[in-house]
């Protein structure tokens, strides 16, 4: 047993990191050459792996592509909560959450889900797991940026808004892909920061 | 003369005619298939145009898609100035302009331009048509949102919040192109326009 063990570990060990290499070429073909030019070719190149061992793995592009979702959700989670290690606390956290947040959608793994958010609505079997996984990836998100700001959800209006800055924030990130939209972004996100903390107040102030 | 002009003028309006369910064909399949769905024979065989008519005027799919981008920049203006001819006055009206915005970039003529959109983002050609084209139909849009709110940018943060707003419901398109979101989309806006409302009126006050 502890002999079969010791060689079966390994094993799983060089699968594991073979699969990782896959997802991650393809998350990084996704960027580079949008979903259609995301070829299963292409991606067993990048990773250093060879087809066959790819194909074992992943018989399709889509099987591929369906994986790398949800290692692209995991990617995601791990991002958001690292830089929410590194927020000040005081009177510019409004502004340090939400700026992480614009951030975060601006970046290269947004990139990968939207073009997978985009081919996956018209073509079922993406569909089908992309949809529940950004309905998860939306929940937890909300539910970070709630903690994160110390918003109380059971005042009215307070669920609403912190939506509404989500969907800002993704609306930013597909702004970004024609070009960099940096300095706009910052801009717009420091004045609705600035709104939000006096939303959040208010409610919070009339009930 | 006139016998010609007369002559020409039916030709040139069968050419308009033929190049506009080019056009619209393109749009739809673009809704329908998504961008790499949409094939030059699909296209001709919607428009009713014979392969041969439609290459000489689009020898390529390329300059079939660059042609619509410019159609649907067009449509697009339209559909939101016929809209904004049925908003009405008083304190609903902030309301109304927002819901407006939200339920235009949620139907498919902002699908279509979305499928361009991540399309170009790695294609170069389509970047040269599609990112100026967005450019002004971004500065047409903010234009019209300033007049239709009747807002004042020059008050500091004016700007930025309308800003905000048009990347708020380009967000919120893109949240509903994977399932219809209305009802989480009108009540998010109902919430934007009330704290839109506030920072305008409060902005206003301070100056």
């Amino acid at each position: 047993m502890t002999v079969r063990a010791a060689s079966r570990v390994p094993q799983e060990e060089r699968t594991r990191a073979m699969r990782a290499r896959l997802m991650d070429a393809t998350v990084e073909l996704l960027v580079e050459r949008g979903f259609s030019g995301t070829t299963t070719t292409l991606v067993s190149e990048r990773a250093g792996v060879s087809r066959g061992a790819q194909l074992h793995h992943f018989p399709t592009k889509n099987d591929l592509v369906v994986a790398a979702v949800a290692h692209l959700t995991e990617r995601r989670g791990e991002e958001l909560a690292a830089a929410a290690t590194r927020l000040p606390d005081g009177n510019q956290r409004t502004r340090a959450v939400i700026q992480m947040l614009g951030d975060h959608f601006a970046g290269p793994v947004f990139t990968a889900a939207l073009e997978l958010w985009v081919a996956a609505r018209t073509d079922d079997t993406l569909l089908e797991a992309v949809a529940p996984l950004e309905q998860l990836v939306g929940r937890e998100t909300h539910k970070m940026t709630v903690q994160l700001l110390g918003a109380d959800e059971s005042q009215p209006g307070v669920r609403e808004l912190i939506q509404a800055t989500l969907d800002l924030v993704r609306g930013l990130g597909l702004a970004n892909t024609l070009g960099d939209d940096t300095p706009r972004r910052r801009r717009i996100l420091d004045h609705w920061a600035a709104t939000l903390d006096t939303a959040l107040h208010t409610d919070g102030g009339k009930k």
